[in-house]
C-alpha cells in the first residue's frame, strides 16, 4: 500500500485508528476455545465488527509465536483474510525485528513476501545495514522504534547523546538511509509532551501510537502535538478494545470501544 | 542449562564453539531439497556431523520465519532433535527481540517454554521492563545485544552517551535489572580491541561472540582480551562451517571446519 492510499482511506473513514491483535488465549471468551482456532476466530469477529471504524491492524507476533506452530498458523489466516476482505486496510506486522543485513533480508522476506504484511516495526540499535534490507521493499513500510511507551524509554532512549537525545539521534540519522521515505516510526502516547520535538526531526513521516487506553496516554495531546497536515499519525489501542468484553458479545463491545475513538478522531478531524 | 554446566562442558570438549544453524534454501545442497523437509534434514546432518566438537548451536529466527508455517516446523524439530539427543548442549535462539512487558513475557514463553531453548536473544532499546521478563525463568539465559559485528553498530551503539559509549550504558545499567546473573551479551568478533575495555564492566558473564570468518573476525585476538577464568566466550560461526561445501560433502566438510576452530581452542585453553 502507498502512503497516499493511506492517507486517502483515513480521510473516507475518518479514522486513524489502528487495532492491535493481541490475542491471548487467557483473556478471550472461553466460549471460543472449542472452536478450531481459537485465535483465528477471535480475530475473525474483532476484525468483521470493526473494519469500518479503523484503517489498520496490528498483530504483535509475540502472541502468536507464544502458542507455536498453531500461533503462526493462526496470524497466517489473519493476515491472509485481512488482505482478502479488507485490501484497503494497512497491515502491520508487530514485530520490533532487526539483525544484520543478510538476515533482515530474511526477516524482511518473511514479513512482507510470505506474509504480505503492509508494513513490520524494526528496532533500531544495530543501526543502518540492519534496516535497509527492510526500506529497500517498494510500497511497503518500516515502522522503526523512536520513543516507545514503556518506562523502560527512559533507560536509554531519552539519555543524552553528544548533547541529544538518543531518540532523536535515531530519527535523524535514519533519515541519511536509503529509501528512508519508506520509514515510519513508534512513538509512545504516554510521552504526547515530546511529539512537538519529534515533528522537528519528521515532520512529514507517519508516527505508529501506542499506548491510548490501557497504558495511560491521551489522544487530544498526542493529536495537539503530533498531528501533519496528513493527519500523520496511526493510533493503536489493543486491550483497551480486544478485551472490552470476555462474554459472548465481545466483538460488539470491541465495536463501541472503537467506535467511541473513531467518533473522537472524527471530532478532532472535523476541527 | 545452568552455567556451570555450560562451563564443565566447555573444558569437557575443550570448544567453546557455537555453530549458527542459519540455513538458507539457496545455500544448501540441491539434492536436499528433494527430503520432506530439506532445512531439518540439513541441520540434522550438521548437528551429527559436529555436535562433539562444539558446545552450543544457535538457529537465527530469521531463516525459519522466512519459510513460514514450514520454517517454524523446521526449527521445532531442530530443537526438538537437539534436546533429545544432546541435551548437554547449550541452544540459543537467536531472536533479537524486545517489547513491552506483558509482550516479552509472551516471547519469553515461545522460546524457552514451547520451544524449550537454553537462551533467548534480545535486544536493549526498550530497557528493563523488556528484558526483565526474559531473565525470571530459572536456569535459562538472556543474550544482549551489546557491541554488534556488524558496519551499523557504529550508528548508535559507540555513540558516547553521558560521556560513555552507549553499549558500555547497556552494560552498566543492565547490571541493575533483576536476576542480572541470568544475561549474557554479544559482542561482535569484528570489534576485538573493545573486549578488555567491555570485560572492566562484566568480567564474569559470557559473551556471544559472533563476526568469526566470513565477517572477519579473529579467534585469537578476540580470546587474548575477552577470555576470563571460566572461558566465558561463546564464538559462533555460521556460514564459515555449514556452508563450506555445497556438495553431497556438507556435513564432512563443516565437521573439518568445525574441527578446525574447535583445536584452535584447544590450543588457547591448553595454554
Amino acid at each position: 500500500m502507498t502512503t497516499l492510499q493511506l492517507i486517502s482511506e483515513i480521510k473516507k473513514k475518518k479514522s486513524f485508528l489502528c487495532i492491535g491483535l493481541d490475542v491471548d488465549k487467557n483473556k478471550i471468551p472461553q466460549h471460543l476455545l472449542n472452536e478450531e482456532d481459537p485465535i483465528f476466530s477471535f480475530n475473525k469477529a474483532i476484525i468483521d465488527a470493526t473494519h469500518h471504524l479503523c484503517i489498520a491492524y496490528k498483530p504483535n507476533t509475540a502472541f502468536y509465536e507464544a502458542y507455536g506452530i498453531n500461533g503462526w498458523k493462526s496470524l497466517e489466516k489473519t493476515i491472509n483474510y485481512l488482505n482478502e476482505t479488507h485490501p484497503e486496510i494497512f497491515t502491520i506486522a508487530d514485530a520490533k525485528r532487526g539483525d544484520i543485513g543478510n538476515t533482515s533480508s530474511m526477516y524482511a522476506k518473511a514479513f512482507f513476501e510470505d506474509l504480505a504484511f503492509d508494513s513490520v516495526t524494526v528496532a533500531p540499535y544495530m543501526g543502518k545495514d540492519s534496516v535497509e534490507p527492510f526500506l529497500a521493499f517498494e510500497n511497503k513500510h518500516t515502522i522503526m522504534l523512536a520513543l516507545t511507551s514503556n518506562e523502560g524509554a527512559f533507560d536509554f532512549q531519552t539519555k543524552k547523546v553528544d548533547g541529544k537525545e538518543l531518540y532523536k539521534q535515531v530519527l535523524e540519522t535514519s533519515k541519511t538511509w536509503k529509501n528512508s521515505e519508506n520509514l515510519m516510526y513508534v512513538v509512545g502516547a504516554t510521552k504526547a509532551e515530546y511529539f512537538a520535538d519529534i515533528r522537528k526531526f519528521v515532520p512529514d513521516s507517519f508516527l505508529l501510537v501506542p499506548g491510548v487506553g490501557a497504558q495511560g496516554g491521551n489522544l487530544q495531546d498526542v493529536c495537539k502535538y503530533g498531528m501533519n497536515k496528513n493527519v500523520g499519525l496511526l493510533i493503536n489501542s489493543s486491550r483497551g478494545i480486544i478485551y472490552a468484553s470476555n462474554q459472548e458479545d465481545f466483538a460488539q463491545a470491541a465495536a463501541r470501544e472503537a467506535k467511541e475513538l473513531q467518533q473522537e478522531m472524527e471530532f478532532i478531524l472535523d476541527k
